[in-house]
């Protein structure tokens, strides 16, 4: 082997040595991934996203997948002639678009996260909220949130982790659809973040990281340089009434609020757009987008 | 209470006894199930098998299921346009078509059969071959069983079946689409019964159980009084080679000889129109069908 | 088979399901069941208690068993010519009594108890007081209960359960004789309802369930239509002050009160002469006899 | 403390050092004690049996127990008003006798027992050959043995030990009544020696001990000089054919000789007369009495 | 066997029963033992502290052994030209002396310790307080106990004892360097007496005893007939106060205040010249030494 | 975050990202890792060294540390005026010596090594050949090896790994001093290659990694393009023959051939100079230094 070879190599060795504090600062914790926008689109940040997953479990990470499933529900309506609504950014779910967005998620997209998990050397189990009673769910009253009947969209009411646990001690790492069932075995539709928000806390995680489309929490959506590093959560109900923030960021700063004062110790929105985003955020110093925290 | 409905109850509670001969035999064994036709069709007997699955997992049988998903295929890819085809008997799977079949197994037929069970009581976990690794695949090559290229079709060619020991151990239902995935990734669609029987043999089940929409193997298929109650392995090859059989009961056969000539006990192909057809044949001295016993 | 027959079978398939809310309900719990009167006397009922024993077994409950032994004590003491002596009810019990008893309940009903319920299919395992130092007990003192000394007679001190459960967890039915130990040694006689009423409180059980050889608690001893169904523990005192109830039943009203006072959920006083009213009790909606709730 | 006096428990220090040899040999192994004659009667003697026995379980030494019963049987018999009756020293047993010998055996005998390990601060559970189906029997046919018909005696046809290994793995010292059942499930009484022998055997024990109320195996029954101190199995025929053993030693030759061709390490046949007759046996170098070896 | 040779034997087994309530008292519980010197120096004492030791672990008990080194370790100074220095009977330790330390301690007492105990029918592994991390310190500040710098002497700052449990639990007795590492990693040399307190009470021990070259604590050192059977730690500072008692006694008797007031049952010192000083400390009524209680 | 730190960050994941296959390969497995020469003398080669251990361990690896001790016991041997004494390289041990031996290696080296594990984040445990009886040896009889008495040198005899196994089922990385004892008790110096190999057998390492100051095997000693990469155990016995190999390397290939001959899959002797060479062993496609391989 000629040196340069060998001082090329020793310095990758290097990179692999500097993960170490984060390895022991995280060995054995949970992390619960929302998994979505372009990370779950664009073939080759897809890529790194499983990748990055593996290697936590393999690092002695407990890594929690939790994934939404947006766009590819909207097509699948339109090829069956079924319209897409929605009010206030919600999806309004009648029948017919509540049996695609199961067969979206659980069917198709769940399934090809756990089929890329395990080709790439994980071992990775999907489950729904049917799954063991994973999610009992109610569904969200007319008016509740919005001045409108949004179908079978529900929210969270408990969790039911134990199937979570068994495979998580056998080394599966779950990958969860945001489907919930009610105490009449209807099943619901429910927002990807807040079920990943509940899951964390249910498992006292580490980190919640939702994966997102911007660099983070941007004082101004427009202005990239205007990213708030740090958001105590007790700062965030002013934050949002501002109205400042661009629309999609509000339920996702109430889920990262919701897991932080549940049991979850830290909660994260970073950029999915970035290539290993997740190791990123986990193994360097000071780590991407927005974190937050406990007061 | 007045003394008749006493004495009714009496009788009642004299027949959950006559049970028990059953229950101490069949304590603690799997039964595999393959469930599919009329009993996953029709209401009222679709809630039939259901509590029967439930009640062998309260009475210390493991029951493990998977199931078929036909007729809501079919329909579903009308929907879509997309044009079903079959050359003898066998679904040509094409890339779109192989996205509806996993759909629809997974996403909608899997789920339900999930969310059904833990209404009634149970506690269930939805798997496809792609969780865990559980199946392992391989494309049928153009020629080898039909004379056509039958696209993304497959058979099985290695289980993993740790994550159902996982499952069962916790006292979980497993319920399981016939997805398998190949040695690059490819999802590919499976025949039903063969991978109930692959299953069977795996697990070293008591019994694989065929729900069929016929009473049994018949000599002659319109003639109900010539159902064969026992077949033993060795007599299938005669007996498909006779040409006398109904087309659609050759592979179910076939799959009950490959369990039995594997570590399965007994195979039994049974008619899913009855109602609780599954007690009947587990619960009762004669059983219903035919049975297919090693030699 | 003939379609009547197959009728028939379909509809005792449809008792059995009926069961399954009740396996549900009860699934994992224990339930103590005081096993003495006619039921342990006539053929016919002692072979639908032992099976359904042996059936709440199967379905996931856990049984344990406290027996009597009244009339066969007396009959071998009269062999012996040793004269029966009972003072309020109770036995006077000297040296060669206490040889009696212990042999008889320990020596003879248990084992035969256990033999049956192991030829029935269930796995028994038979103790007294004195293994694994089950039933720690002292002397009723003169005059504490009654205006006499009523020799080897004690009640409960403290029990050590671990025996029990070391055995249930390996799926064996404890039959236990009601024989206790003081802290000298000294073998005592004890109560068999009160007995059953202490381990279900330590065992934490779901139910009490004592068979006795009239409906339940009668208003009116002579009169079954003043059976009351439910009684609440504060209600008791006043009850057995009235003086209208049948002398046996008070020890036994007692007992139900300390076991519901203690952990036990529900106690029940029920009518042993009618077949399997262990089944009827546990596995319809309304009960038998009478049940004893907090308040 | 004065010197001498601690001179004295320096020297008692010193004996139990030695003993550290053969517990260290011993540690862990079952050692199975046929109890019976003399130091079953004899309260000095119980007393130091019991002791021995209680002492081997603190040294981590698994000591089961099986006993006999013999006078005690006839006793109650005689008070009964039944005459016993003997062919070749075996007892005819009919139903009342049976009764009275399971009466004793596990009613009286057996409890005294375990009530004097617990009080000696061991933990012992009694256990018939019912409990737990530990011994399936067999009647001995007319003729087979004797020429009589011994009524309902029986021998060892196969043994259920879970529930042994059960309650050792638990830490309780098991105590066995000789009493089987065969598979109609009719109680049997057998010879004690020999379901001493199969449990040795079946749990690979490291001794079999016989207690007995002569000095060993004496060529001359009269001459306890003739004490042979070790036999071989192979030997064992000719000895019996000889005919000058003693009657009574015969059976127990023929226990100790199955033991030992079965999984058992050595067998003994010792002097139970002797005070701590078992530690001696077990903790020092030449033992006491007769020992049987394989060839 | 001769009668005279018997009666010995029976002697000494009546010595061995005579340890059985105390086997029963100390059964299971935790006895960390301060190893030390003359008992650590002259030979017979040597191999009669570590039979002890040994038979302590197969009568069920759990030892723990913290040795010093005192001699030792100044010798192999002096040999290799490094002069020890003390200040108020605290040793000194430099770098080069820290080194011997560890040496002697670690790399030639400890291993000798357990050795003898493996080869004596024992199963022993030492350890440091380096190994698992067992022994976090800190460097004693300058003029905090004595008015000099003393080097690299340390005191406990927190334990980690997992590694104790693990290696506890299956049957292995920890011998245990009196060694600290501090936070930056640097060794520290520790007083074993203290040591030995704190993993008493880290371990909920029942007893912690001090081997001592004396009887115990003496009212004036001089004078053996003014040994103090028990002493209360509320005593212990008055005692201390007083300036009556041997230099050496105090530490000792502040390490056992210490343990006693943590969560050890019991602390003993006593004369590790008398030969099994341990098995009559813990196997005799009265005991020997000085113990203290809690108040 | 500007851009091209970012970039660096995502090119620094993706080094890590490249190590994943390895880790899956080795994930589960045990290295036994035989460390000495330069990389356990030069600080920042000791720093990497420790680093991958670290590293091995928290990517789900098993490493086991064997350590040799050479240059400091030679020191501490003149420090003490003991002359080093060696025949055909090796040393010659006498009474003095083996204590000085004993000391650094135990004392000293081993107590070093698993402290700067424990300071990197890992949780190691040291032992010696003596601890849990872990390195029965005998000592190298006069004249077997070399034409000379050794004095106290042994040989393994046999392996008691049940130490290592419960430490390493608890996370504990293992730390071994080459310390074995005979069955008299004699402690004895043992060659560290050869307890490295043994041990790599008897755990059925993945691989053993012989850390040294060369290259690894070479043709011709002084040329370092002669690197032989792979070598098949069979073709060792002529290479040794061929007097062509440096001296020490002839003992080091014995060792990993034995290993590879035992149930160690593959030996490998690399090149300690290199920092991070254990991770480039295990990381890289070509590996380092020479590979020992079986037929």
């Amino acid at each position: 082997m000629r040196n340069e070879q060998l001082d090329k190599m020793i310095e990758r060795a290097s990179v692999l040595i500097e993960a170490l504090p984060y390895m022991r600062e995280f060995h054995g914790t949970t992390i619960v991934i929302k998994y979505g926008g372009a990370a779950m689109v664009r073939e080759e940040l897809k890529k790194c996203v499983i990748e990055d997953i593996v290697l936590l479990g393999y690092v002695g990470i407990r890594p929690v997948i939790v994934h939404g499933g947006g766009s590819e529900i909207s097509e699948l309506m339109k090829r069956l002639g079924i319209e897409p609504k929605f009010v206030a950014g919600q999806r309004i779910t009648d029948k017919d678009t509540l049996e695609v967005v199961e067969m979206v998620l659980t069917g198709r997209i769940n399934g090809e996260i756990v089929n890329l998990i395990n080709q790439t050397g994980g071992k990775a189990v999907g489950l729904s909220g049917k799954d063991g009673g994973l999610i009992k769910a109610e569904k969200i009253e007319c008016g509740a949130e919005v001045d409108a009947d949004l179908g079978f969209v529900g929210k969270v009411k408990s969790l039911n982790v134990s199937v979570l646990e068994i495979l998580d001690n056998a080394g599966y790492i779950p990958v969860i659809s945001p489907i919930g069932v009610d105490c009449q075995g209807q099943t619901l539709n429910i927002n990807a973040d807040f079920v990943a928000a509940h899951i964390a806390s249910e498992l006292k995680a580490e980190k919640l990281i939702i994966l997102t489309d911007v660099s983070g929490v941007l004082e101004r959506p427009d202005d990239e340089t205007t990213l708030i590093s740090t958001i105590k959560t007790s700062e965030i109900p002013e934050l949002i009434e501002k109205k400042v923030l661009a629309g999609g960021m509000i339920p996702k700063l109430k889920a990262c609020m919701e897991a932080v004062k549940g049991n979850t110790k830290k909660a994260h929105i970073i950029d999915g757009r970035i290539p290993h985003s997740l190791l990123l955020e986990l193994f360097t110093d000071k780590g991407i987008g927005t974190q937050i925290v406990s007061d």
